[in-house]
This record gives structure tokens, sequence and C-alpha cells, in this order.
């Protein structure tokens, strides 16, 4: 079974409160449409700052959802000095907390976390490749630096396309890149 | 089988003349003896630098080496602009120009590489672990992000004690760090 794959560089999503603290009356305009359908990259950046680092130019995905969440790679941790957990999007138990600065002002919150490496998957698609029930599947990247990632966590939605994510740690590492084809192997 | 684990940051290996023109008549000092006998971090750092970017403090390997070489990561390659190949270390071939700048001069040449995965073992250890005839071996890290290496190119001295390396994508990649224990599977 062979899946596209996206690699998410860091990343920010916003409430529509703290959108507003960060950009005042300003639009969130779409700069481009992701694989997931109404995704969307925006055409807004804010900083990471924490004790130790800033880290600018870091882009807010659309459209504002009901939670703040920073997803940053181990990478990125050591240089902002932090050690945020690896969770599933949407649960920030344990996550770091940062201070995200935009144009208008700033917020300050545990929100920042490592996103789990994940399957993007529809219902349908879920029972036409026998994964009902299953919880985690592996990726294997073929290059010059074969990897196979475990901990690949499925998430269903009947809006999903068929899609893997992958952190810029695990895609530089195994010299994957954005809409390569790869393998997805079962448990 | 279990091994111990080094991740290796970048990193330059130089040449005596190279040496000599980056630091002038400076004694190459060790700051700390490095798991393999005779391998030291040393006291100099130097800036490596493209038409695009430069990364500063970029540390000095010991001793002295008949090549001058740049190892990256991926992550580290698209911050600089450029494009080196996957190599075993002392194998320059395609490898990506820079600039690597010391306090006393710049050499310039082809000398970047991204370093393979690798396993040192002495002729004795490829014996005890039967691997003999094998040129290259897979490692799994156990983490939250649970990880299988492949290309994991096996590297024989009879001074080498066992140790793989792995570079800073794939250990943070991973959740893996230097000193952990991880696993060495067989094709």
């Amino acid at each position: 079974m062979e899946v596209i794959l996206g690699i998410s560089n860091r990343h920010v999503h916003l409430t529509e409160d703290d959108y507003h603290i960060l950009f005042g009356d300003e639009e969130l305009g779409v700069v481009k449409e992701l694989v997931q359908p109404g995704q969307f990259s925006s055409d807004k950046k804010v900083s990471i700052k924490t004790e130790k680092r800033t880290i600018d130019n870091v882009r807010v995905l659309g459209p504002l959802r009901s939670y703040t969440q920073v997803e940053i790679s181990k990478t990125d941790s050591f240089s902002l000095g932090i050690n945020p957990p690896v969770r599933n999007s949407g649960d920030l138990d344990g996550a770091e907390i940062v201070t995200i600065v935009g144009p208008n002002g700033e917020v300050s919150k545990p929100c920042c976390i490592i996103a789990n490496r994940h399957l993007h998957i529809s219902p349908k698609q879920r029972e036409t490749f026998d994964l009902v029930g299953v919880e985690k599947v592996k990726v294997k990247i073929n290059s010059e630096k074969t990897t196979i990632f475990e901990d690949v966590f499925i998430k269903e939605d009947p809006n999903f396309t068929l899609e893997v994510h992958l952190d810029t740690d695990d895609g530089n590492g195994s010299l994957a890149k954005t809409g390569d084809m790869v393998e997805i192997i079962r448990y």
C-alpha cells in the first residue's frame, strides 16, 4: 500500500481569540491549499520565543481551530531550549510554554508539542485497506538512507485525504520529501 | 545485539596543510576524547560558508587526517543551500564545495558530505557477532518514535570500539541520544 507523503515544517494553529491578539483585525488569507481538504498555509507568520532563543517566520496554518498549538521538531526544541512532549494534534497534556509573537501582540501558554507521525485516512479507505481497529502503522521510506518509521498514528475523518505526515527531522533523516510515495506496513 | 550510540553533530576533519591555513601555528588541543580510540573533539571551531548562509561554531575533530571533510546533516544542507551526497567518510566523490573559515584564513574545496549511518567494529567483534562478509546492518531505536534505520554501513578497523554513529537528523527524529543502547538487526 503506497501513500503520498507530506513533510510538516514547524507551524502554528490558532484559536480565534489568540489570532486577534496576535494580528488584530487583519484577515487570515490563504497562500496555498494543503492536501487535507479545507486546510491551508496562510499569509501570516509569527515568531516563537523562549528564554533561550526566538525562531522567526513560523507559518500559521488555517483555518482557525478550537486550540492554539505550536508544532516543532526535536531539532527546534534543542534550539529553543525546551522539551516538548510527543503528542497527537489537539492533545496538549504536558505541552511546553512558549511565547507566540505577532505584529499586534503576544500569547504565552503551554501549547508547544512535537507532533506524532500520523496517517490521515477516511473511514472508507480504512475499510478498503483493512486498517479498522488498527491504532498505528509503520511507514517505509526507500532512499540512500532507507528508514522504517514506527508509531505512525491513524487519524480518521470523513473529510481526510490519504496522506502520511512526518516532521522535518524524520523527513531529512530519511531523505524524504513532500510528494514522495511511501509504503505503509502493518504491525 | 545491543550497541552504544553516538550522535554526530556537524563537524570538520582537516589535513595538516588546511589546518595551518585556517589556524596558523596554533596547536590543535584536545577538549574531549571520543569513543573511538585516538579521536577527539578539539578546541578549534570554524565557520562553514556558502553563497546562501554561514553556520558558525562547527567543531574540528582531531587528529588531523589525510583529507579535509565537512560532515553536515540534510537539515544543515537546506540551510546552506547545497545538496551534498551521502558518503562514507573519506569518499568525497561528488562532494559539495563549501568555504571553511578559520581565524587565520579560508579554504574552499569540494569536501562537504552527509555521512552514511555506520557501525564501528573491530575484526574480532565482527567475527563474534557473525557479521563477516556483511556490508551493512539495520539499527532499531526504541522510543515514542520508534525507528529502524537501514543502510548502516560496517566500518572495520582493529582500533575501533563497537559504536553506531547516526547524524542529528536521525537522532532527533527517533528521539535518540548519545550513550543510548540500540539494537543491531541483520538484513
